[in-house]
């Protein structure tokens, strides 16, 4: 089973059980973010891990062993063209340069690290609109000189 | 005097000033992401902070004009290469999707804006390396029927 | 069911219902341009306008759910070829830089939503060749400074 | 004198008369898009008009050579990445199929122009936001058949 | 069903009857460019005509359907690779600058539609190889000032 | 002197000889489009036809030297963007299939020069609007089999 | 039959026949570059060529049909990616310009036709390790002025 | 001195002393291909034949540095423009896969060097028109098994 | 059987035997690398170790055949999205004018061929973590002059 | 002074001083790939360093600081085309996916950092050829689950 069908699979039965993404993460125990990339087939879960999924939303073991296996990475389009996904990439082409510079003066010469790294949502309510908070936490891996 | 020229003036009178991002943020009242971006180019400033800001950088009252200009934003590659911000992109590509999903199940069908939106910098001190956190902040559109 | 499948479903039953995206609109309250881009799948619909789309075009309940559910929006070529929206993309090609000028003057540094935004197609009769009118309204959306 | 050094010259005059396209508008007695458009360089004025921008801006004679010359219409990115531009071309990509059916399903198969083609700005006043209305008006072209 | 399949009914059974596009466009009273055209999808065929084309083809009213609906343009590649077809693109890379200034002072500033529109092939025999005269007629369409 | 100056300095003189190209292709015996795509540096011409062009154009010799220099011929936009370019590119796209099989029905498998090739423009007078007459003539080239 | 399927049923029976191109190329009396390009779909077949080369590989009557065909010849990736066909590649890059300036300084300003043209392959042995030579010969075209 | 500059250097001396690039390759000793292709900046020279290059062409010594330097190799566009060059892309991509299996069923799994290469130009008088005859000779590299 | 169907079968019979890519290449006596490329199908494998990995993972004879076969070697993506692979394309990015310049000043002017080319895999324990040692082993071709 | 000045000042005072990059990393005690790319302009140098290569290759102090300056790293071409650098483009493709497999059969899932990373080249005698040794040795990262 590879990681597309896996997806399709855990959707359905995502839907079947009305169970939202915090509501999965809370019964595997860890962060929502995380959860839905491993179902989307954006990242690989341990063996225990990806059997709690899988009982969470009773579907079968061949389940398990898709998201336990390690995905190649690909996404459809260089830029992005839904509207939620563009804006995104709008903020790193607006803010990429100012926060190399803004990150770097405090940390040094480096980058943050999207392998070390995670990712929370969080709904700030505002009677003018309620906002998304996204937070992305990265360690900071500094260049090396040899 | 174009944002280009203003931007080359700004970076030199705060190295000359030797002033941190931070520094100046604190000096003239704002975000330090946001001094940072208004002094690439990437923002445009009240008539009030573009004074505080040349003077906060010992630099003369063109350069508050054309912190004032609305400007035109643009970047110099779709895919960007440089390792930092190209983490930025990476992330936008491996999460888009599966963030779309996270949010909207929160929220209903939209986005967040990257216009009525913030962006914040820390440093988290970890003894195994520390690490960055980036904070974005997006007001919540739904889309509109009619 | 998804969208693709929900839209060549939708349109044969227009076809066999011989309604024209105004009948549509008018019977379940809506605008064409809207309804149009729900049934195209680049809208999702509330539950009650769905069903109503539903029973107009005599299409069952599997459909109403598709048209409720949030559409990711993906277009096929990032320079349109057919010359009816290639006509479009050089409009904003040749008028863009204007156009921002020209609104950022009256309204301040900001944009115009795409997203809080409604469009309306009127014929203007004209014994020269008729003459079609597309409106569109957005909200403006100022940037924000932090 | 080219269309670039021309446009240079008369924002310039612009900003230093302090009027408005508005006010030019007036000025000349045509619209304000189509005045910005020319003085951006992507339109060409009659000989006359083009003397009566001169007039208003206080320029001399060589500039109005230039708004009369016919312009070559090119624009940097094929996909725009001003917020402002991105918007529109946004539009056209989420809506460019839908608009192609609702518009020929009441005129037939044609395109509308983007030659013989007008477009108007305005503002519609909004305690929850003010709204920017953008009219786009052009001539219906059937597609010929022999 | 669609153009595509409409095409491969079409040119099989125009193979079958071992039938020109000029034996076609004779029978039908239109031209053969536009009546290849038209067969290829690349064209919408009023009723009558649609009819005819099936009549003279032997195959049955569905493809008539196929044939008066409105189609979307559009061609596989940006840069045509057939050595046949690029010619005609190197002719437009080469020629396109040069015709546009030779046009516009005939003509004025404005365009030649590709709309309002015909196409004829001619072949000229020539005893040091035969010739290939293809003739483009278009409106020539003036921009509007307003 | 390079073909890009020649070009400046031959468009500078023609403006002020006040000289259409119909004009300097019957002072020099040629073709308006030939001349004109000459002048533009996308042909090289003769030394005799070459000398004819700078004396009627009232220019020196060393032009005459860049026009017989064989030029490199390339074009800016792989997607011609100027509407006027962009119709004849549309044309190619929308056609350019259509045209292969018509032309290769009468002349056998093969192309149609863009070397040994001519073309010409024509005004037609219309009182619906004059139309643009583009007469495209090259030789038949048939694939060679070995 | 199309040319994919041909060409799939050709290398077949190539295989099971255990015959190389250059036996092929003998049995049917011409060269194995151009026969192996026929089978590959890039180059159309006499009807009396055809049928030898269905006769020598054993294969029925519609291949030789499709052999017959005139092919729309188009090709993978504008860069090619296999390493073999990239060096041939990048001798078109690396050379390209310089082959230009030593065949045009011979022959005058026109082109090497591809079209008029032939290619063959041979072997040179040699100790220190076996080389490929690879002839190309084209007919001149000389651009023609008009 | 740089390999641009050293190129203009060249050409200019080269139209100074009405020398052909064969005249210059039987000056120095090499073939006109590989002489074109050093001047134009595409290959290193030893220092003995950078110096009899300037010997002949009559230029200092700081040409002949620059004819020692290393190049980095690159060129303008990824699909060539030039009709000349253009017909070279064609033939790799209509012959490509083609040549790859011919060569390689001759010499087994490998490529043809594009480094250990060398290529030349003849000229064939053909009544029926001149044709072109580009010899390749590159050394066969079978891939490494390990 | 092609490529793509046989590298399906020797990952699906890998997973079965659970061995491991070391584990394979001792039982065949070749580098796991080289082994690993061949079973994707990147390289061919000669008969005889076509027949050792067959036997080694129990499939049957007709995968030695597809292994033999010599491969059209593509990727994907021209700029690889999955953040391993990109990891190494940005290498290439980042050193890759730095490595011509060391490795020319030892060795001339010339490349690293990747055909005639060996690559290792090692793994460096570290307490700070874990070291990847890639080793690139490539013949230097030196360019010939003629 | 930027990094592109600093780095024709630093390639002109090595060319002067006749040392190679081995000399210069051996007098700053540092490697020479490392070196060769902070003078480059693709790392930056510690205070300490940075001074070190100014004494090394006599230049002033202004070259320090540049050298010390966080760099932005891009690259000319996102598919190289010089063939030394193309070659490494190429093992990326025809290998990336390969070393994915092998390097996180040993591993996990991760990648090999590019950040955490150093670079060596060697040269191994060989009397069929000189070989070129490139060993990349880059920290390995596992993807963090939360």
């Amino acid at each position: 089973m590879d990681k597309l069908e896996m997806r399709h699979t855990l959707l359905a039965a995502k839907a079947r059980k009305k169970m939202s993404w915090d509501d999965i993460a809370s019964a595997v125990g860890m962060s929502p973010v995380w959860v839905a990339s491993a179902c989307y087939g954006m990242n690989s879960a341990s063996p225990d891990i990806a059997k709690k999924i899988c009982t969470t939303l009773d579907v079968d073991g061949d389940i398990a062993e898709a998201l336990v296996a390690f995905p190649t990475k690909v996404w459809d389009e260089a830029i992005p063209q839904d509207p939620f996904i563009y804006r995104l990439y709008e903020v790193v082409g607006v803010y990429g340069e100012t926060l190399k510079d803004v990150v770097q003066e405090q940390f040094g010469d480096g980058i943050m690290s999207a392998i070390d790294f995670t990712m929370e949502v969080d709904k700030v309510e505002d009677p003018k609109g309620d906002r998304v908070l996204l937070t992305l936490n990265g360690k900071f891996l500094p260049y090396k000189s040899w």
